[in-house]
Parts: structure tokens; sequence; C-alpha cells
């Protein structure tokens, strides 16, 4: 018997955008594509132009090669034709390979937020999908509620979901909106679907307000659904969609579903989905769930107790799956071989070759281990990371030493009476037998005038950093241990576009920052083939 | 029908506190255990009294009226008999209701942990339970990788269950104990289980290393299970146990638990669930999870968009239960796209009452706008938009006033030639007419010394901010428009738990931070009610 497919689709830009607190840049949606496209992901939806500036832009060029971009809106409004709807005009503008329509399956929406007959939305529905295909695009509807409109309507929420599959839909989309339907109910109800319309042809959008958005997504593909919708981490409105890389996780190395579906993800792009996860954290300036299946730093941690020295005898007597499937580590065994060998693996991704005998590899884990456990993420900070390996395999120049800093900030009434801030800072470095002293201010704070300062004058070095840049500064501040430090995560880019993150950690934030300031110019001028 | 009585189990103070960074004390103990009396919980599992002397002491005496206490422990040893094992001779001295062995349950592990043949691991269960049950204790067996072994031995692992049951355990308790088993699986496995032991003596044991702990529990209940087994919050190894929280608002509130199956948590102490879920984490001094099911700070928020009028207009139409069921609120967060409705709606939340028809709601709504538009984001910042519209609709007292502050960080070398870093800061305040100046040093970098020296003397308010203190900092940069504006988000708590989040926004991260620390005092003074 040959696997289904099942076909994954992402809207981590789109309905994890909802999540509280969560703003993406432009710059955050092209990496977040990119991202995906990589990790074998079928379907990335990258939001609703026309709604907003930001998707609007996005939507001017196709951000990945490999999966399909899909762009969502509303269906046309009731009262216009397709044709004269400027939303969907919008929709037709932006350069996605398909085009997700979002429509209410439930009467009683129809009536309470639309106040439209019944029958209108469904012409929306038929003429909207009709445009979108005529326009040469692959259609999807998401139908909103599907589940609470079954339960109260199985006849009108089914016609909705036959509409847009009668219109040419490659797939619709049977959403569970509220988040309130339970595994079995999922279940039930996509299985009777699939007698109207094809298994291969439906998909499921669940969200975790009952705690059960995977065990929902997972109930559906077992009744035949052959599209999962979800995001990242499981990022969402109010309780969070159904957690993309908990299902991968799932999909790949539970026998049970290995055996009969397959996915677009390869063995070594789900030995990136641990990277994957925590990258998305950083970016957002989000604590990484220390507890999220497969991927968390805790998932495979077993806390000393009855079960370690099982664990240690037979990793299998205690864990369901290896965690180096998915990038990830046992905590008990970090020293072993197998910790050796994911390091290995991360080393090579980011262009260090080091073999599993080679004795300075012993080296940089101990280095990795000790700066993990004072607060250090390498995680998002690959450059970081990379002068680290550097360092201890000997190949990092010495290029520049500091002496010292200072910075002040004041802020005070000046003649004209106004509140106004100051910040300056004076860095004193060695360039070889060379001393250079700089000061600069800044309206940016004191970081951004040691920053300056510091990239005044390099001697001899200086017209190689001409092009770096800050693009963004990021902080958090934690527990590590008994006091709190803090840790500063720098992104720096550079005139070619390429871009990278560094990290500091200190008790003391202005120290945190320069350590995360120092190693952006150090790998820049590494990358610059600079010599000591 | 009359609805099937399913009791609830917690393990919090024992499989609980396996989690990575959980350290209950005594006292913690005992709070945690009258919490769950109290919230209606059948029984409550203390831990393992023999195994070390916090749990022994813990055992000393009863810590709960209505729920049974639970203490947990080994079977016996191969080799001896039930009297003369140390293990069970501690958990027959302590002061428990119901005594909990765990014993293995799948050939491997007897195999390969215990290295014993498979009848001693039947005989110690039936000499184990018995012993127990002669000392006039209810007994459970809690079934180690239940379904693991039923995987690979139907008879063996049925075998464990049936011996337990036949010597007089009151519950046999089916275990997934590495997380590994999914939803379909848990319902086919228990469905057969109940051919043997009826279903009013099975129990569910979960764990969420597939992310499906919760829905794993459900399928139990569905396949005829009595008991579920679970923690608050879903604490627990790895990535946690099956979360009673959550399923205590399934049970209770979804219409299809509520027909069939009863609980012993009353609508009054399912009103308490919130509260419940968030006095732990305090406790912990974890960051409540804000998206938690039922509980969380964003369970029930709806970002502007397309779902936030509808909401308003019917809250039934986006919300699968009422977030007042549990204790948690709704919440439509301020934005751009925010209407006027929303506004009364969130002020109403915040305590601020004011008419869709008072005037000053466009000038709170107008400012909001603009602040948003320079940057500010008091969806996660509830104290600084509560100041906002106290200051608008004319409330708020004018309790000091900043005239100046300067804040120095230096590095450089100490006497000992190590690279130390100081920083020191100066704040001058006006208090009515009263002026004064203060000076701080910290080790932690400017904003620390900053707000040490803002909070060091207040003069006659000094007295009412004395129990405030910072619990988190946050820091983003991001593009205003076409400059980098920096964004601060400052949690503060007080002595009587409470907590606050203020926001401060400017080009200058100092500036931005001071902004957010004065908004910080100000509320505790308001809530204090200072007058000015």
């Amino acid at each position: 018997m040959s696997a289904a497919r099942i076909h994954l689709f992402d809207t981590t830009l789109r309905d994890g955008a909802q999540t509280t607190g969560v703003d993406f840049s432009l710059d955050d949606k092209r990496s977040v594509a990119a991202m995906l496209d990589k990790l074998g992901i079928d379907y990335v939806e990258g939001g609703y132009p026309g709604a907003n500036p930001l998707d609007t832009a996005f939507f001017a060029q196709k951000p990945t090669t490999q999966a399909k971009f899909a762009a969502f809106g509303m269906t046309k409004r009731a009262g216009r034709s397709a044709a004269n709807d400027p939303g969907i005009a919008a929709l037709l503008e932006a350069k996605a390979d398909a085009i997700v329509f979002v429509a209410k399956a439930w009467d009683y929406h129809v009536h309470v937020a639309l106040e439209i007959p019944l029958e209108d939305n469904l012409i929306g529905i038929a003429e909207s999908v009709e445009a979108a295909r005529a326009a040469g695009r692959e259609v999807m509807l998401d139908c909103e509620h599907f589940f609470d409109g079954y339960k109260a309507n199985p006849d009108y929420a089914l016609s909705c979901a036959r509409t847009a599959y009668e219109a040419g839909a490659r797939w619709v989309v049977l959403c569970d909106t509220n988040g309130g339907t339970l595994p079995d109910e999922i279940g039930t109800i996509v299985a009777e679907v699939t007698k109207t319309i094809p298994g291969d042809h439906l998909g499921i959008h669940a969200h975790d307000d009952c705690g059960c958005a995977v065990a929902n997504s997972l109930a559906a593909v077992e009744a035949g659904a052959r599209q999962i919708q979800g995001t990242l981490n499981g990022l969402g409105e109010r309780c969070g969609n159904a957690n993309l890389v908990t299902l991968i996780g799932a999909l790949k190395l539970k026998e049970r579903y290995r055996e009969r579906f397959a996915i677009g993800v390869g063995e070594a792009q789900l030995g990136e989905l641990t990277h994957v996860s925590r990258a998305l954290d950083e970016m957002l300036n989000r604590a990484p769930n220390r507890h999220a299946p497969f991927v968390g730093a805790s998932a495979f941690t077993t806390k000393a107790g009855i079960h370690a020295s099982a664990v240690l005898k037979d990793p299998r007597t205690y864990e369901h799956v290896p965690p180096e499937a998915t990038g990830n580590l046992r905590k008990v065994l970090i020293s072993d071989q197998g910790g050796k060998s994911n390091l290995v693996a991360e080393l090579e991704r980011i262009g260090v070759t080091l073999g599993r005998d080679d004795p300075r590899l012993g080296r940089v884990l101990d280095e990795v281990k000790e700066k993990e456990a004072q607060g250090y993420a390498f995680e998002g900070a690959d450059a970081s990371f990379f002068l680290l390996a550097k360092r201890i395999i000997g190949e990092l120049p010495a290029y520049f030493e500091i002496e010292r800093f200072t910075a002040n900030v004041e802020r005070r009434h000046n003649a004209l009476g106004e509140l106004v801030t100051f910040s300056e800072a004076i860095v004193k470095v060695k360039v070889g037998e060379e001393v250079l002293i700089s000061v600069a201010e800044s309206a940016l704070g004191p970081v951004n005038a040691l920053d300056l300062a510091l990239r005044k004058d390099l001697g001899r070095y200086q017209s190689l950093i001409e092009g770096l840049r800050l693009v963004d500064y990021k902080v958090r501040v934690f527990q590590g241990g008994t006091d709190a430090v803090t840790r500063v995560l720098i992104e720096s880019a550079d005139e070619t576009g390429a871009r990278w993150t560094t990290v500091g950690v200190s008790a003391n934030i202005i120290d945190a920052s320069f350590q995360a300031l120092v190693d952006s110019i150090t790998y820049k001028l590494m990358r610059e083939g600079a010599t000591a």
C-alpha cells in the first residue's frame, strides 16, 4: 500500500500574525517564508494582501521556490460582482500561486454577522472561486466555523463546501474557528463530509481552545482529510492554531502514521525542525517553550530519579522517538556520542567541518555547554556560535582588543525648557600595536553610541566594516540560576544583503550588548577574509 | 441516563515535581494540596514518602479534608516479602488514604530494567497490593508503559492489570509513560482492557510528548475509563502530564461531556479555575501561559480584525464557551482599527467606565491611535493603558515630576587587571514643592541603576512603593516609519502578588525604559489610592 500524501499548509504569517504580542516586519515575513520553504512545507500563506500595506508589499514578489505561496482574503461582498470587488482585485494582483478565500459556513453567522440571505453567501463563494480560477490560480475555501455550522445545519454547511468544490476549488478547508470541537466529533464529521467531497480535496484547520488542536488535525487525517493547516510553534489568536512542528514530528516519526502517510518534509529537513522552531521564537523575542513536543529543550530531559538510569541503559526504555531525529538533544546523555553527532551536524550547518574523532570537538562541546549554562542561546545566533567554534579550533584571528569603554545618558531641560536626552560613548581599542580612542553621540541611547564609537575607527580594518549596519536588537531578562541575566541578540546586515545574528550575555545589559556588537564586527571581518 | 462519575487524580506534587526547574518546598506542597482540595479534586497525590525527607515530612499529616491523600511508591522488590520491604513500610507509615504502587507492565522493561522473571513482577504486584489492602488503605496500581507493553505483549500487560485488580486494587491506572501513544490507539486499547477490568476501575495517566495528552485522556474516558490523572497547568517531566486545568474546563463546559460525565468540581469551584492555574505559576515563579485553554490571559482575546466586530455583536459568534465560567475575561485588543465599542469594552475590563456618548471617549481613542502610531502597544500593557485613560478623563493625580536624570556605564580594567563594568545613575524628582535627588549604582546596568535611584526617595510616597519589584523587562527595536524605535515592556509585581505591565517607547532605549518605570510606579501609587 503506498502512503497517502498529506499536504502541509502553514499559516504562521496570516493566522499566526494574530497572536497577542506578535508583529512581523516585512523582513521577518521573508525570513519565515524562506525557512518554511526549506523545511518542505507545501503551502505558505503570507497574509491578507489589500488589507494592510505590509501584506500588500509582501505579495509584490514570491518569497518561496518550492512551496506554493498563498494569499488570504474574503469572498466577494454581497451586492457587487466579483469583478467589481476591490478585495478580490487586490488578491488577484498579489504574486500568489494560490488564493484562499474565507467564507462563513454556519448559517447563524450568515444571519448575525453578514446579515444576508443564506443563498447570497453561496453565490459569493461560487463567484469568488470562479474569478480566481479564471485568473489561473489554485483556489481554496476556508469554511469558517464549519463544525459548529455542521452541528447546527449540516445541509447548509455542506452546501458551502460543495459550492466551492464544484466551482473548482482545489481544496475545501474545514475550519474549527473557535477551537471548540473535540477529536471524536472531528473524526465523525470529516468522515461524513468525505461522502460529498473526496478526502484528497479536504483540509483541516484546528485551533487549540480545548488543548486538542493536534489531535483534531490527526483525527481529520484519519477520517480522510489530506491537507493540514497550522502554524510554527502553534502561534495564533487566543490559544493558538494547530502546532505544525508537533504534527510534523508525529507524522514523520510515529510508525502508525509513517506507514500510511507521506509529507513533503524529508529526513534531513526533519533534522532541522528543532532549529526552525527556536529560530522563529528568537525572531519574535519569545522564550521557546521548553516543554514543546519533539523540539522543546526539556522534551527529552530526564530529571534524576527512577527513569534516568533506565534511559542510560537503553534510551528506548523511556523515549518514544529518538531526539536527534528532529535535531534535538537527550539531556541526561548530552556529553556522550549522541551529543557529539548532533554537534558535528550543527557545525556542518554553519560551515565548520570537524570529524567525530577530532579532539577539538569535545572542547567545543564543553564550551557550548558552559556558555549555555550561563544563559547563552546559540540557536538564534549562528554567527556567535561560528566564532566560538573558530576560536576553539584556533582559526579565529585576534583582530582587535577592547581596552575600555564608557557610556553616558543624560535627560534634562534644554535652554528652551524642553526635556531632551543625550547619549555619548567613548571606546578605546587596540588594533595590533595601535591604540585608538573614539567618541560618538547618539539620540538612540548608549548602545547605539557605543556601536558608533566602536565602528568609528578600527584602524586598518575600517574600510572592511563600512557596509555593516545593525538591523535588530533584542533583549531578554531571565533567571539564570539565582540571579537575573540579560541576553542580547543583535542582527546585523552588510552591503551584500547578508545577515547574521550574534549574542551577548551578562548581568549588565550594556556589557551583554557590547559583546554582541564585538561579535558582529568580528564576524564581518571573518567574512571579509581579514587577517590579524 | 445519569452521568458517569469521572474521578480526578492530581499528581502535580509527585509527577509534576519532576518538571525541569520546579522545586516545591514543604509549604508549597501544603498550599497546593489545600488549593486542589478546595477545587474539588478527588485524589491528591503528595509524593513518594520514604524516597526523600521532604515527602516523608509532607506525609506526616493529611493536608486535605475532602480529597483523598495518596502516597506513591514502588511495588516490593523481588527476593523479599512485602512485610520486609522498607519502601512498603515507609508507604504504610505515611498518613495517606490511598497508596499508589507503580509497576512495570511492559515485558521488555521487566527484562531490561528489572532483570527479573516476568512472573516475579506479577508476584510483586499481588503481594504489594495485598499488603496495603491489609493495612486498610485504598490501593491503586500505576501500570507503567502500559500501552507500549500492550502493543508488544498484550497478554502480559493485561496480566499485570488483572493481578492488581484481583488482589483488591480499587483502581488500575493505564500509564502512557513516555507519552508516545496517540488518541485512537488509546481508545482502542482501553476498550479492549474493559473486557477484563470494568471501566469504573480503570484510570488513564497520559503525557504530552505528542501534544495529545488531553485528547488521550478524553479518548480513554470515551472508551470507559473513569479516573483521569494529570497535573495543574500540565506540569511534568519532558513535555508534561495531561493538563487537569484543560480537562476540567472541557469536562465541565463542553456539552458533549457535561451530559454524560460528572466530576467533583462544582460551578463555583469552576469559577476559581483561572485563579488556581495562575496561583500555581506565581508560587513557582513561572510566567503563566497566556495561551492556555480556558484560563490563559489570551484565551479569549480577539485581535482587531475581521472577528472583533462580530465578537462585540455576540460573543457566541467566536467563543466556544463563556470566559467568565472559569473566572477568565474576554478581551478585544485595542488597535488602530479599534472602534469605540471595542474601547468601551476594553476600558470596562480594566475598571474605567465611560459611556459610548461620553465626549472623553473620542479623546481616549485619538490618544490611543496616536500612541500606537508612535509604536506603543497597549495590548500587552494594561497598566499604561489604564494610566492613559485616567489622564485623559482627568483622574490621574500628578504625584511627581522628573526634573532630570543621568546614567553612566564604564567598563575598564580594575587594579587587578580584570575587566569590570560599573553603572551609576542620578535622578532628580519634584514631589509637590519638595525637590529630591538620589543616586544609585548597579551591576546590572543603567536601567537598573535608574530604577534604584528613582525608587530610592519619593518623599511622602516612599512607604507606598516599598513592595514594588520588577519581574520582567523586554525590549524590541523596530522600524517606526523611517526611524528605528525602541519599545520597552516592564512587568512589575508587589507584595500582594498583583502583576502589571507598562510600556515605554522612544528612539532612545533609556528614555523608553524610564517611561515604563515611571508608569509602573504611578500605577502602584494609584493602586494604593495615593493622592497628589
